[in-house]
């Protein structure tokens, strides 16, 4: 179960990395290597602060569906338009898994449920991250006008009272990611958001917000 | 000693990058998100440097600074033309700090001085760097109007000579944090900065060098 | 061998990164870090997937290259409107070495070929890609003009069929970086390209695509 769940959310995962490279007119080389920073990017990370080798790279399977998901793009590039709606999906997707996934290999490490919700959410929104950042966009995790991190929040939170009620199977965890995934993805159809990290400001602030952060500094 | 100093830098650091997240206008939880990146990130960095599970996530204690930072930051949210001032003072607080904890961290792991001296300043500027990165601005870090590294430098140097000569304890920590976050502070004041990387150039420069550099590839 | 072809590579990547900051407007400081980012990122993160304490941490010598990057680009500041080209052409030559100390050294840990081979390419392009992004800029790296990766891509192949040919030496080892080298500064002289990640666009799109990122959020 663990390994299959993993590959699905890597690939959604890189499939949202690949449509960012289309989006930002990278090559089809970017675009694989972006969208395995983008599957693989989170697990990498939770198993660096798990002081462990990154299963990553002992089984050369996790480097498949990255290439696979440059492919698909490649193959069938969307409209523009579309594109940053895709990637939020796609995100939204593997997001739903690894919160999952990050939180149970944190608490089979014998990691406090805190911390194990916190390394599931970490999981779960590196590799979108990790993608945005290099991508030189403003990461999705912070834009205030929908839900991401809560979302991850609430699976990751789900899956550690399952595993300590010890009903974590399959069905449940299924319905965990569906959750996960629907509050995204909700958050972004009707607008539902978090408040601003700026108590009293107007919400049109963040435009300019965003854009006078580099001139700045000079 | 170590286990508080920590405590307070990380909150000096969470706060800088709770306030970064009001001035790009992020939500509440990215906030907390990026307080945390803020704050722990140096330390995360030097452990897995050190080749050791991050303290960070062995104790949950570490996290609650971020959250009262992102809380601090909500209720009190300052006027937005202040916000890049107090970011640069609560950034150099941590900063203080954490060169002296980085420092000590590497110098009782058996590092050489040469080495624990750039882990020391790696700590106090990794947070601050991570930061500016993720929120998608030029680092502070690279300012060339005022002095960063240089400060931490100055205070991971001295804390290395107090422990070799044996003389490390509070008030001369207290001192040396001090001492740096004096340099950073009295630089952005008044104005003192390192020589430019490029010897000759004129300072009005980086205006647009900062600008040109995203429009060059393309 | 090893070590001499390192630190020769990490000199080549550390200038890169010391001409990136002279053309960005960073300081002497900002200079001599961020080209020890670039020199020794790649091999930080390669000893971290390799679960290894980074060698570069051990040997004070490997920051040597660094400081004298950054006070070379300082004594000798190229005209601005060459900069660019000197970054990649430095950094080109990083490459080819990277990709090849990158991959024995994944393979001298058991590692099997294909993940050597990735290890190689992640070893190369690591310090470039985490100069352009500390340093807010679009990375060369995604840049659908020229070949990057996939020069890197042949240099760790070519490197790893040697070494099971058993056939691995310096003059072997000085062809194959010379060969990555000159593929990827062909490719920029004579606009040799991979495929766009979305495969029928036109090749005009990426200047829009590569500034719609950050506004698309807000």
């Amino acid at each position: 179960m663990y390994i299959l769940i993993e590959l699905i959310g890597i690939f959604f995962f890189a499939v949202a990395g690949s449509l960012m490279a289309a989006r930002r007119g990278f090559d089809l080389l970017g675009s694989a290597f972006l969208g395995g920073v983008c599957g693989l990017g989170g697990g990498v990370v939770r198993d660096l602060i798990l002081n462990q080798s990154p299963a990553t790279f002992e089984h050369p399977v996790y480097f498949v569906p990255p290439v696979l998901a440059a492919l698909c793009v490649y193959a069938f590039t969307p409209a523009v338009q579309k594109l940053h709606r895709l990637v939020q999906l796609f995100d939204a997707a593997g997001l739903g898994l690894f919160c999952i996934t990050g939180t149970l290999k944190a608490l089979e490490n014998d990691f406090n449920p805190v911390t194990a919700v916190l390394l599931g959410v970490i999981t779960s929104v590196g590799g979108g991250l990790m993608r945005d950042v290099i991508s030189n966009v403003t990461p999705d995790l912070f834009n205030p006008r929908d839900i991401y991190a809560l979302a991850a929040m609430v699976g990751a939170a789900l899956t550690a009272v399952a595993w300590h009620l010890g009903v974590m199977n399959v069905p449940v965890g299924a319905g965990i990611a569906a959750l996960a995934f629907a509050i995204r993805v909700a958050s972004i159809r009707f607008s539902w958001s978090v408040p601003l990290a700026a108590g009293h400001w107007h919400r049109s602030h963040p435009a300019t917000g965003s854009n006078d952060g580099p001139q700045r500094h000079y």
